[in-house]
């Protein structure tokens, strides 16, 4: 019993003013997912110190739900190395930087009122349909504007883009400040998203040849895994939890043998007993190598828009000093990518 | 189209050392449930500064998850006024205050391997066979320490024990702050708790013969309903919501017409689309007049462990003046209940 | 390898008119819930050849739901023993007994209009304020007319009540045909639902001296699962599961020891990871020792107005000869029970 | 009042023996999730009387969950007239198509000892490493096999090698029931599966030559919902659900002004107050215009390997005729697609 009996909860306090590193630290103390969100905060500072690459799957619309700043942080100060995003999150960023909004709305609208009003409802935000096809002509006009018959890969092309969005945009996003950062960004469903309807209408309208090359994405992302030993954060699942669990089963390709993420957090709002890759486990992952036997892992069942700020704002205190003396692993973007 | 986007989604800023009420306000500015979460803040301010009773309804386990202090901290600087909890959060506050502990576990235990070593599991936390047997024998202790043949409301009977525990416990609890604050506690499943475990014993073991009134827990709550307007905070679902709900429903017993609710906040993990109580909208409840039709609402939809402290955590701070000059409705406790 | 590989899944096939058992059998071969659910009659069936008594544990508004023949088919043919359950269930019981309704609405109706026409909403369900005041008044009427003051546990109240509306009511359900069985009800929140504000009334209004004897029914159900083994089948969580799960534990009040419900089932459309009873696995059950340890579990995450009917068709002709040939526990009901 | 409450809740009846559909029906008297499973099996049977395309949006590992024969139902009788995929679940139909098996295991296995064992989980399926390389070698070998220098849409690679499926497999599959019945399949993210690191794997280690043109599908299912009136149905969310819905929004290219989708259904474990597009109502989708401001919607909240069969059983027996007179819109399937 003595094994089991060590540690007891610490049932956590209420200090009107205190920081929020400092709650954090105190839910480190208590259960359930107060518990998880501690743990998260304490493996990603883990990850600060060693030296690997961090991989950032995001899904879920993070850019409508006000985390584009958050997104901007993490990249600016080198918390995450290598993005895998949903389309969505990329266009509503480009939305954004262009100096356009979203807007608060309500759940309970009435959709059919808003549809006559040309108004797009995500959960209780509103987008202008005007606004979005105004930013769908930009992406347009971008891949008009790109050299034809070329292939690129969505990180050369995220690369392009953030640079131009850096001369025209407003605000600083995720791809203007990926782009400054030589942060590489794959997007693996690319066509699923206005961009590839953007695509898909300048290909029909302008007669736009250019052709995304998503092998190559593949390859790359196994070569950044390959490079040496990689840490993962999944904000949700879909696309981009998947394509990073899947590189590191391939190291076989440029012959190596790869061990699994060494670091692991996830945080979801889905449930492992529906049978789908977004709410497994890190222990199904572990069956299948792709998490480190030994990986430090952990599951915050959590909106991410409540742990995602609360985990990064404690981060930025309390790991202050690794995150200025982070060895961050070097890529050099252009037609091809280096890991330096 | 005006009328639907006037205010901007405001991306939230990562600031190290932001102070956690300081955050919440940013969460103000986006989406989800992190909107949900800072409006629930709001919400809960203006309860305090208007003249009301409010009611807190308590379920899932909250003391094993380490919330007995914000507990305590909501009960001695009043940001309730009366609480209707299970019996299991009030049995392990007595364990706790009792000075005993619960302890930090794994989710992913070997169960027969925790019952051989006589240790019992709430998902990532453990108790000690031993220690909670101790603790009901306290309980049953209590119990027969009693005047017999008597009824108790649970409300009388908890203000008793809460004076017992001040006297032997270690510890502050819910318990002893309530009994100290004259703050009523019902609890309306008492027989389904370590209590009616207790109290089954003492009846057949001992020949106790005391008998809990729970006609009159009903009535005493209806009684506060109709006392004045009243405001709701749901932590969870399960009997307290609907204990709290259903009084608003029967002002008529005191002749009176109770016109629902004026503010209500719950924090939940369950959904509407279930069709059950628990996950329950505040809409639904306005059909019944549980809430008032113009009821300031909202329902968070996180882990309490999360979403609790920090809520309370950012109140303490910003509204620390409304807390210290907040007019409470005050309770005189003995044999009966008066609301002065 | 070879001790894992061993089953594989076998993909269900689609073949028109299929009886109910028979695509639940297909459901045994494939994976996920469809597997539990497979699981779930399984398990049931082995159930009633045993010779025990089958607890079930009812939570949710199953009777708005529907469901109330389900019910009426498990009493009437035994395929449980003894019923647990919340109050609202057995209040709409009553209800749909005396020949009233509830009707279908939408779960986006507008709840303001609902509240100005007197309408209640629960989910996608109507019900009229009015009828539902008739049926409190029903029950209030009977708490007036029944011998004054007495205790009754709820198990005799229900019975009682069971056997009024037989007489005066125009449907089965689940209180008539409980009655007619001799099948023990049980409900370890009364006040928290109507009853306990007809309760009130009774007692404010009309000087009702009756009292409910929680501690009673605490023993009563400790005594029943002393004699001997026994089995679980919970639709929902919330006070039902607990009160049959924690009666496991208490055995030494009659001086036995228990050994663990045998047989468990659960359906739900909770998550272990929220740390509630609720939604608890019977993993962690077994390390309270609730559940034997080499129980046959299942736990079945579906809405239950899904799983329950198909189920229970499945069961009512695979297990034709299981049911009619059945050992049933027998309960001798009147002011005392008696388990012959 | 009156035009509220019109239609009661009909408690549905146990009838051994009962057939799937008869149930379902019944199932509609009811409420909750029941109600919405039986107005789903409405809706899919009014589309196959109407003259429509019906697309498919298929997520979650539906194959190792035993849902390969519901699939190839579909296809073969023509319940669905376009498929759109993730990989993964391609890439199982494939395997099993091959002869190869998934294997029941157990959710709470231990995962390093199956990754000793080379064994992959997948909740409470087991795949072989072993026979998983040998699927995605053949994949690779394929891509080899095929005409370098060439672009090609993933309806054509799929179309390719489900003709070779048929060849060298030895069960019917989805891949090859399509093949055969010209039925177009889409996988919005083949580059995150086992088909894009089979890719990368051809690309790398064997100079394979190919591209996958994704502009070209997104253009095609533009086009085929251009076409005419269409209707949707998705098991799960995920890019195959995007990627339908947004076809709706760019009718423009092709100079067609599109209505929104006139039926929708999806089956999801999703919540919408979670923000994301896979657990989004089809009333946010309105909004949009994706869904025509009068369509007949429903979502089921249920695990698709418990709702799916059931709905085809039901709509199998009871649209029997419809399903053979039904009008199925044609496509001409080689290197372009012609809609007949």
């Amino acid at each position: 019993m003595e094994q089991h009996l060590n540690t007891p909860v610490e049932p956590l306090s209420i200090l009107p003013g205190r920081p929020v590193h400092d709650l954090v630290t105190s839910m480190g103390g208590t259960s359930f997912q107060a518990r998880n969100l501690a743990r998260g905060v304490e493996i990603w500072s883990n990850m600060l110190k060693d030296e690997l690459t961090i991989f950032l799957g995001l899904a879920g619309a993070m850019i409508p739900a006000g985390m584009r700043q958050v997104m901007v942080y993490l990249i600016e100060n080198r918390l995450i190395d290598c993005l895998v995003s949903t389309g969505a999150n990329l266009f509503h960023d480009l939305h954004e930087s262009l100096g356009k909004f979203h807007w608060k709305g309500s759940a309970s609208s009435d959709d059919r009122e808003l549809a006559n009003s040309k108004i797009y409802r995500i959960y209780d935000v509103l987008a202008s349909e005007k606004e979005f096809d105004d930013s769908e002509q930009f992406a347009t006009n971008f891949f008009n504007g790109l050299e034809q018959d070329q292939t690129y890969t969505t990180r050369e092309f995220f690369f392009l883009l953030g640079k131009e969005l850096s001369r025209q945009g407003t605000k600083e996003g995720i791809l203007t400040a990926a782009a400054k950062a030589n942060l590489p960004i794959y997007c693996p469903a690319l066509g699923d998203s206005v961009f590839g309807t953007a695509l898909a209408a300048a290909r029909v309208k302008d007669g736009n040849r250019i052709h995304i090359d998503i092998v190559k994405d593949v390859v790359e992302v196994i070569q950044i895994a390959s490079a040496g030993p990689s840490a993962v954060i999944f904000i949700g699942g879909g696309t981009p939890k998947n394509f990073i669990q899947q590189a590191e089963l391939c190291g076989y390709i440029f012959d190596k043998e790869l061990k699994g993420h060494k670091y692991a957090i996830q945080i979801t709002t889905d449930s492992p007993h529906w049978g789908g890759l977004s709410g497994c486990t890190f222990d199904e992952a572990r069956s299948w190598g792709k998490i480190a036997p030994d990986a430090a892992a952990v599951t915050i069942n959590c909106d991410a828009t409540i742990a995602l700020p609360i985990m990064v704002s404690a981060i930025s205190e309390a790991s202050a000093e690794a995150i200025s003396n982070r060895k961050r692993p070097a890529f050099l973007l252009g037609k091809d990518i280096t890991i330096l």
